[in-house]
Formats: structure tokens, C-alpha cells, sequence
């Protein structure tokens, strides 16, 4: 139904299969960094209009694979898709961030959310993936993917951003049992939602946990990883979905990295926190290892970013099982020739390695 | 020349000796989450203003302590008075945070930084140590403090706070030997600025490397972690300070304990993300540690602000070496009630736990 794959180093690497060199791609690789972006988006009028329009969607998706050989597309979407067609009402503006007009203040909120209908509620999302799935004609795989049920409750509790989450980490203690409807709920949501995505095309899934790494480690398995092992579970012993790899990734998560893989999940994110090497000799014998550049990187010379690629590369080792990656999502204000610096070298150094 | 110390139990903490119940203090404890500072705030006109007044910094600095049976007093200061000496022109408003009217803009403003003289540009902060310290009468001990010579650049160089630091970070691949010249100016005022704090009559010193766990694995031992060393190995070798204890505490630095606690501190400071009993199993037989409620737990009901205090209290377990805090400085809306419940039970539990 799909053309065939013809760069499947992404794949090969999170099964941990030998691969010709390192497959790369970078979060919000899709992004305000690229002068075409932001023409595109200019055109939509706003963020949410091109998340909504699967052909503007794909569009900015395919966009940096014009300019740079990565290893992989990542559908171009929000992480508050979910909550926004639950009816929360998301915006999405520039410089102010995300914001819900309508936030749950109690538990009848919370208690009133709908259950979705991937087939017509989130339908765009799904059209999208179909779209560039076709679009991208086998030249590397599609990413779908969602935000962790800990992180969308944040947004969906506090309204929008937070430093502190002082309302939800406020719920974990004073109403853990409001919490845990509101992440079993959002988790159902959740498992339809990459499970349609699956359907539609999508050929490896991940799960954005961005900020299980605010908890504590006594909250941390009990208000995110639990429902992300819901997840993995669900999407593992469904045949739509059990051959898709799916990486999790919880930022700040570093403490946590064996409990993170021991879920099952076919790779783990790593910010730049950890050692990739360390990270490598506790988990590596369980999941790929997707990661790990701090984005800030990006804003010294070309040079020195190149450097930093190969030291990574040099730091995983010749073993197999490495995604290159951002250990966070590239910021807006880079400039895009430090972009193929580091995805030449990605390849360059890991293909060298192997001589 | 100063009182006889009557509370001691948070220096026997950090010795690692037994205590009669675990000493808790709490980082910000002096702040705008007590009535009684906002009113000395308000009187001094700007925050600046009551850390260089040594009568109103020594009001605050004990407002707390009246309040709670707490275990030590922290002296009300900042942590960007070296670079304020130093001619950055520290602006502290709020809701906007630090400003530096001059930043470091070039190679040049660093090798322009003068060295200070403690005994009259930061004659302010002595003065308040030895005013508390008599003030105190020998009630609990006095804490003095530093933000680290990393945490310090980030702010010299980006002019304020900032969430990315692509300027701090930028100059540590594009130009590390401004970034060491910078840092070793730092660590070296750092260095005289705690000696002074010691010899005024700080009795326990603590670094605030608030910005250590933004570093990469690879860049914290090098541009942190080695200059945290120097200060240490001064303190330690120096007559007057040898035998003051230090806290190192990275926020975000739980991956690399380990080697925070290889410098010789005597304590470790640890944020919420870790589990206080595992870092003990790491480090606990070398250091004491410091921690780690996390703080946006007092934003719950002060019933589960005591059973979380209980918890981390047991989960510490019946050993020696542990000074109770939370894992970052008390939030400004916080109920004072919270706080007066979490000593209560810290003291309390600990207390049974010997039974």
C-alpha cells in the first residue's frame, strides 16, 4: 500500500541491527529555525491552522529533508492535540506559548472530558501521516508521536507553560485519585491516538514525556512511567501496532533510565544530562539509545558543532543501537548551516568508525 | 568571641555524627513567603537595598527562625553580589529578575574584571555574618554562601537569567579560554568571599550551583565541577576555614554525585529528582546530604506536607548524615502554616525513629 523503505538505518538502529552508519534526525528538526517554515507558516496565518492542515502539515514536515539527508521524518503536530479535541481549546502563540481557554478547575471537569473518536475528532492529524507517508516515497521512515500523559495533564491542569506546577503536583498529593482519572483518561486517549497513527502510516512512535522530569523520584513511577507502560503495553500487543518501535523520552529523566527501559519500549531518549556512554553500559542491552547533543551546541561555529557530533559518536562506540539526536527540540534562533555540520558528520564519523 | 553554640545538631549532621533528630532548614527561608520579609522589604524600598544593610539583612535573616524551630540560619544575601562588586551593576525586580547593566560583552570586559577587596567592596556582607552571628546568640548555626563560579557566568555573560544560556554556553565551545579566564577570576573572588564569610563568623558554607545541571555530562566536570574543586581544596587548606563544613549542591547534577562528593565537600545537595536513598547508597558513606523535598509539595494540604517529610525522613533511614531541605528554595506563595508542619514533623519523625 506504501512504497517500499529504502533508508531504513533508523529502524535497523532501534532494533539494534548493524546499520552503514548513524542514523540522525533532530527534534523540531521541522521547525522556526528554517526560513521556509516560517514562510509557511506566515501563509497558514497560524500554528494551529498548519497542524490542522494535513497538506500544510506535510508540507513543513518534508521540509528539512529537502535541505538536510536526515534518517527520518517526524510528522509535523502539536503535543496538546489531545487536549485541545477533548475541548479544552487550545492557542498556540508566539512568544506567550500554549494556553487552554478552558483548563480543568475540578473534578467534574475532569470527570466531563469525551472520549475521542480518532476517526473524526483527530482525523487531521491522521490524514497527515497518510499524506507525508505517501509523500515521502520510501526515502526514510515517518515518526508519529504524542505527548506522556504526565505531560499533557500538566498543561491540561495549569492552563498552559509552567515553571513550578504548583496546581498539578498540587492534585499528585491532595487528589491523587482526580489525577489518576485525569492520566487514565488522557492514557486511553493516548493509546488510540498512536494506535490510529500506526494505521495511517506512521513507522516508529514516541512518547514526548518533557516533563516527567520535574517529578520526584517517588512520583515519577506512579504518575508518569505507570501510564507510559500502559501505553507500550497496549501498543505491543496489538497487531496494528506491536512491530512499530516506540522511544521513550523523558527529559530530565536521567535518573530513572533502567526503569525507563525494563517498560519494554524499543528505545529511550537521553537529554544531555547523561553520559551516553554511562547511559549505553545501564540500558543498552535492553534499548536503542536515542540522543544526545545539547541543543545549545548549535550556537557556537560550525566547527565546534562538528566536534561535539563526532566526540558523541566516538562516546556511544562501535556498538550498535545509537539514534542521533538533540537532547531537546533545536532552538529557533540557530542557523540551519550548523544543521548540516552536524547531520554530515553524524554520518561521516560513525561510517569512519566502522573502517 | 561569639556565643557557645547551644543547637549544633546540623553541624553533627554533616559530620556524619548521631543528632538527637534530623537538623531541617530551608533554602529561602528568609523570603516573600513571610508576611513579616515583605514588610522589611518593603521598608528597605528595593532587594538590593536590605542585602546591603546589614541591620535589615540580619532582620530577615531571623524572621524565620522565630517562627520555626529551625536548625540553622542562612545569611539574606544574593547570589550575585561578586559580580555586582565587580561593576556588572546588579538590578534585582520582581517578576523581571536579575539585570546586569554590563554585561560581559567580550574578552576584553573579562580581562577588565578588577580583583575585589573583601574588605571593603563586599564589607556589606561580612558585617551582616558577624551582626547574625552575635544576634544569634548562639541559638543555631550560621550558614554563609556562594552561587558557583558556572552559575555566576551564566548570568555575567547573559546579562540576567535565561532559559538556553546560548551566550554562556556558546562561549564555553566557540572561546573556551575566555570561558576559564572568566571562571577562574570567579572561583578566585569566590574563594576570598567565603574565607571572609568564614573568619566574620559563618559557621557552615554552601555553594549554589543553580546552573550546573543545564551542562552536558561532558562540559559540568570541566567548566563547574573543577572550579566547585578549587574552592573547596582552598577552604580546606586554609587555617581559618579548614574546618568549616561545605555543601556543594548542582541542581540537577543527581548523575554525577559521585564525583560532586569525590572534591572533598562535606555535604551534597540533592534536588527531588533523585531518591535520598540511593544517593545514599552512592555517596552517603563519603558526604552527608542535604535534601530533598521537593518544594511545590507545600503547596498541598500540610497533612501530606507531613507524610511526605515522614517519607523522605524514612526513606534516609536510621544512619547518620542528614540534613533536612527541600530540593530548591521555598516558593513565594507558600502558606507559612506548611512550613511550621514540615520541621514539626522532620524533628518528630526523625525523633521516633531512634525510639
Amino acid at each position: 500500500m506504501f512504497p517500499e523503505l529504502k533508508n531504513d538505518r533508523l529502524l535497523r538502529a532501534i532494533r539494534r541491527e548493524p546499520v552503514d552508519c548513524t542514523p540522525v534526525w533532530i527534534m523540531r528538526q521541522a521547525g522556526r529555525y528554517l526560513p521556509e517554515y516560517r514562510a509557511t507558516r506566515k501563509e497558514a496565518g497560524d500554528f494551529l491552522t498548519l497542524c490542522k492542515t494535513p497538506e500544510l502539515a506535510c508540507e513543513v514536515t518534508l521540509q528539512p529533508l529537502r535541505r538536510f539527508p536526515l534518517d527520518a521524518a517526524i510528522l509535523f503536530s502539536d503535543i496538546l492535540t489531545i487536549p485541545d479535541a477533548m475541548g479544552l481549546e487550545l492557542s498556540l502563540n508566539e512568544g506567550i506559548g500554549p494556553k487552554f481557554a478552558k483548563p480543568l478547575r475540578n473534578r467534574r471537569d475532569i470527570e466531563n472530558l469525551p472520549t475521542l473518536d480518532m476517526a473524526s475528532d483527530l482525523r487531521y492529524v491522521t490524514d497527515a501521516v497518510t499524506l507525508i507517508r505517501n509523500e515521502l516515497s520510501g526515502s526514510v521512515p515517518l515518526i508519529g508521536f504524542t505527548g506522556s500523559p504526565w505531560t499533557l495533564m500538566t498543561y491540561m491542569v495549569e492552563g498552559g507553560s509552567s515553571k513550578e506546577f504548583a496546581l498539578a503536583k498540587g492534585m499528585l498529593h491532595d487528589d491523587p485519585e482526580s489525577a489518576h482519572l485525569l492520566l487514565q483518561k488522557t492514557t486511553d486517549a493516548i493509546i488510540d491516538y498512536l494506535k490510529a497513527q500506526a494505521l495511517a502510516g506512521a513507522q516508529a512512535l514516541m512518547v514526548f514525556d518533557s516533563w516527567g522530569g520535574a517529578l520526584s523520584s517517588h512520583t515519577y513511577p506512579v504518575f508518569s512511567l505507570g501510564y507510559m507502560q500502559q501505553i507500550v503495553d497496549a501498543l505491543k500487543s496489538d497487531p496494528v501496532s506491536k512491530d512499530i518501535p516506540v522511544t521513550l523520552f523523558t527529559k530530565g529523566g536521567g535518573n530513572w533510565l533502567e526503569s525507563i527501559a525494563a517498560t519494554g519500549c524499543d528505545a529511550v531518549g537521553l537529554d544531555w544530562t547523561v553520559s551516553i556512554a554511562s547511559a549505553r553500559e545501564r540500558i543498552g542491552d535492553k534499548v536503542a539509545l536515542q540522543g544526545n547533543m545539547d541543543p545549545t551546541i548549535l550556537y557556537a561555529s560550525a566547527d565546534k558543532v562538528s566536534l561535539e557530533a563526532e566526540r558523541i559518536v566516538k562516546e556511544f562506540g562501535a556498538y550498535n543501537g545509537h539514534v542521533f539526536n538533540l537532547g531537546h527540540g533545536i532552538h529557533p534562533g540557530i542557523d540551519p548551516e550548523k544543521v548540516s555540520a552536524l547531520v554530515e558528520t553524524v554520518h561521516s564519523a560513525s561510517r569512519r568508525k566502522k573502517d
